[in-house]
């Protein structure tokens, strides 16, 4: 049988205001588009009439400019979780329009399933294939797993947008396994391996619930990140050394361990790093992203085996992907985002967990999301996924952002999304912080002298050593948010006078 | 065979300065104390003839005032992992004398095999009994599990103190599995149900690196917590009337799930609530420790199972414990914390996860460590590997302490143990706030209406709607600590007068 086609503005028609929509996706891609597109302008045309109409979004993870970007220009967001990366959706959110739920990434489906959002009114997937049976409707995803099968599972009615932008082996990447209910008696997820697969490679939906499929050819929306430069390119080189030291000493075993690595050039500088440097050996990845530099890694042969719930590729990339599937459907698996966040899977491998933080303080408290406090950067994403249950956590940042006026290192976090305890290693262009094993006041010692900038760091010795009072963890209740607040008022942290914040 | 016996002071004189030391127990319970009572007094007559002598301690939680109150008063820590509630030993670290690790304790065990901490020069355990075989040493734990099986495994020699003031048959409620190295291909931790063992009830030590063991018959220190009063009490039943909402709501399965339950007065409180509530269904208990109440309600049968790493309860119900093995045997079961505080059987069970805030924010942030940022109370202990993984994350905690002084809803924690992403409910005595699915601002007013005390709402609610700016998480960089600046200059937040805060 052949399911309801209907265009994209059909399907946009059909979804009314305050619904719930629950997307495939993660990153930039694998989103569904088509329906986006109209259903943007659909808002804005409603919003003219004077009628009301935002939608809730739940996604894997950030998705793309039409999903998230066009709607909340067209104040069309009424509620989004998890994460967010896009620009447009940053500004309607700190204005205050859009009640946006930061979640982690691994915990989506789960509280999903567990009703805490309440009911999903549609799910709408972007997929490469269908298998149109009259009892099972088989989807085949595109280049991101994400929380496509619970969505498809627990969503009233269904929308595929059958996007032959991709090409149909896309299928082989996949598995769609999804766990029981708690309380259920469930068992483990037995990925025990970063190859191991749990699953199917469709997702198996009731025909019944599918509304209609939206065909159209769209390419991803993904764009690359900056080129590796002098700073990321050193971080990554100090990131590879630690490594190899812990290698050696016999704190990483000698057949190395699975790596995760963020989205962003940061995280292609460390994968660049990692691949070139002689002492690594050979590797597996089990992230929430693939990313060009990754599949360059994997076609070389030096990155084994991969586990991710997206393919964060540009277009180019994602051709040289489907060129290679012979030999990446052997080593690659796009999982669900419960499974590649996983913290029983995360913790069983011994994941090196490598994550991007826009600010540490002295102490090893990191704040992936917020600037000076308020305003929204990007979400946590799966960061804490791995962070908290990773072999050894690591946050990358450069040491000053700005051109020097903001200091990455900071008396006190203005906002914390990864605690003290979840930071085991800070790596900047300066060096390294190794906290392991240190008290709150060895950790400031350590991260003052090694990865601040040198600009900072008489600034920050006046902090521990005079400004803030004795106690485990000294901070001072006036002066702990100084930088924040003089970059605030005076537009460069180096301008922070303590003296102006004792009372 | 018999293996060498040594007397307290005997084996206190084989340790040496900077020597480290890993023991059983598990909170006040379980810990080797004869030769620490021993160890204090040695450092003591070391330091008066001007010899140094401190040691590394790293437990499984807290310990006793035998082990981590007289050697922090007899200046003989030198490091300290990973959890504490003494008061003596908080004074010294407050003091800056201890360097302090505070970490979860559900990773404890993975960061010592990890090579974290170096070489254990020691492990010292009390034990029930012993079967002391030329070739395999099997140790029978007393009442806790804690990081035993890896102290023992790890160190290069260790001691036994065999403390008859146990019952033998103690062994009986043990299961001491020890998951294989990460990056050796280990599998998953079987337990699907609460009362699934996966190891033996000895730990298996190589003879050769027993030293000696002493022989003592000393009760455990664990003291009763305060009963429950009307503000515990009410804090109890407003959990209570929250849980049987969801359950009708279908937000937790008809069987209901496993509860955590936090140690203390509170814990107590929580547990009687839940145990007298007609809406709460039997139920089992997978928690870190078991206290007198949870005890009380197995022998009732409310509870039908429990699992936790420790019995923390005084020495009358440890009697009772030991008077009813026959029954609690089957029900009961201590495990190394590894696996009590493991993410992935927390996650798969889907606990209800019930910890204590010291302080939560507007937002969600909960800070459960330090007083006004720098001076440490209590560690985080397993809290946030509960929190992190449960089904349901709830913190219960007074609306206000000293009288009505300290507010527990602040405009920002002074310092941040589990953040807003791990939040899910607050309850105090004044009532619920639901968080699941809302962002920050929403938050903010749900805690605010429902948690806060009537004596703060109207500075929060001045705070957040004139003091901060806007943004997705509104807050003033000079003004966000200013309840606790105010507590520290004036005594009493109820005075914070935010226009001296603002620039």
């Amino acid at each position: 049988m052949t399911y309801t086609r209907m265009t994209p503005a059909e399907a946009a028609s059909l979804i009314h205001d305050q619904d719930k929509l629950a997307l495939s996706g993660f990153t930039p891609n694998g989103n569904p588009k088509a329906v986006f597109r109209e259903l943007s302008r659909r808002a804005v045309r409603e919003h003219e009439s004077g009628r009301p109409f935002a939608v809730g979004i739940y996604t894997g993870a950030s998705s793309c400019q039409s999903v998230e970007g066009d709607m909340a220009n067209a104040h069309a967001i009424a509620f989004r979780a998890p994460f967010s990366t896009n620009k447009d959706f940053r500004t309607h959110t700190n204005l205050g329009e859009v009640d946006y739920e930061d979640m982690h990434l691994g915990h989506m489906s789960e509280r999903m399933r567990h009703g805490f959002y309440g009911e999903f009114d549609w799910a709408i997937l972007e997929v490469s294939g269908i298998d149109e049976g009259p009892d099972e409707c088989r989807a085949y995803l595109t280049t991101a797993g994400g929380i496509a099968t619970t969505a498809a599972r627990l969503a009233k009615r269904v929308i595929l947008e059958l996007n032959t932008f991709h090409n149909p082996n896309a299928r082989l990447l996949h598995d769609t396994y999804e766990p029981g209910d708690n309380g259920s008696g469930r068992g483990p997820m037995n990925v025990i391996r970063p190859y191991d697969r749990l699953g199917e490679n469709y997702i198996s939906i009731d025909p019944k619930k599918i509304v209609g499929v939206v065909e159209c050819c769209i390419p991803e929306e993904a764009r690359a990140f900056k080129a590796v430069d002098e700073f990321t390119a050193a971080i990554g080189n100090n990131l590879a050394e630690f490594l190899v030291a812990d290698l050696k000493a016999g704190r990483i075993p000698p057949q190395f361990l699975p790596i995760q690595s963020g989205v962003g050039a940061t995280g292609n500088a460390v994968l660049a790093a990692l691949g070139t440097h002689p002492g690594i050996p050979r590797f597996n990845v089990y992230s929430e992203v693939v990313q060009d530099a990754a599949i360059d890694w994997m076609l070389k042969g030096k990155i084994i085996d991969a586990s991710a719930t997206a393919m964060t590729v540009t277009n180019e990339c994602l051709q040289r992907v489907y060129d290679n599937m012979d030999y990446l459907s052997q080593h690659l698996t796009i999982r669900q985002c419960e499974v590649a966040n996983s913290p029983e899977v995360i913790r069983r491998l011994g994941v090196i967990a490598l994550n991007t933080a826009l600010e540490c303080d002295i102490y090893g408290n990191e704040n992936s999301s917020h600037v000076c406090g308020s305003a929204l950067m990007n979400g946590i994403g799966g960061s804490c996924d791995y962070e908290r249950n990773g072999y050894i956590s690591v946050f990358t940042t450069p040491s000053v952002a700005k051109g020097g006026k903001i200091s990455a290192i900071v008396p006190m976090c203005c906002h914390v999304d990864s605690t003290e305890h979840d930071v085991d290693v800070i790596v900047t262009e300066q060096g390294v912080a190794d906290l392991r094993g240190k008290g709150p006041v060895r950790r400031a010692h350590e991260i003052i002298e090694h990865c601040a900038h040198p600009d900072y760091r008489p600034l920050l010795r006046d902090y521990l050593q005079h400004v803030a009072p004795v106690g485990h963890e000294p901070q001072s209740m006036t002066a702990a948010l100084a930088f924040h607040d003089t970059f605030l008022r005076k537009g460069d942290m180096r301008l922070t006078n303590f003296a102006e914040y004792l009372k």
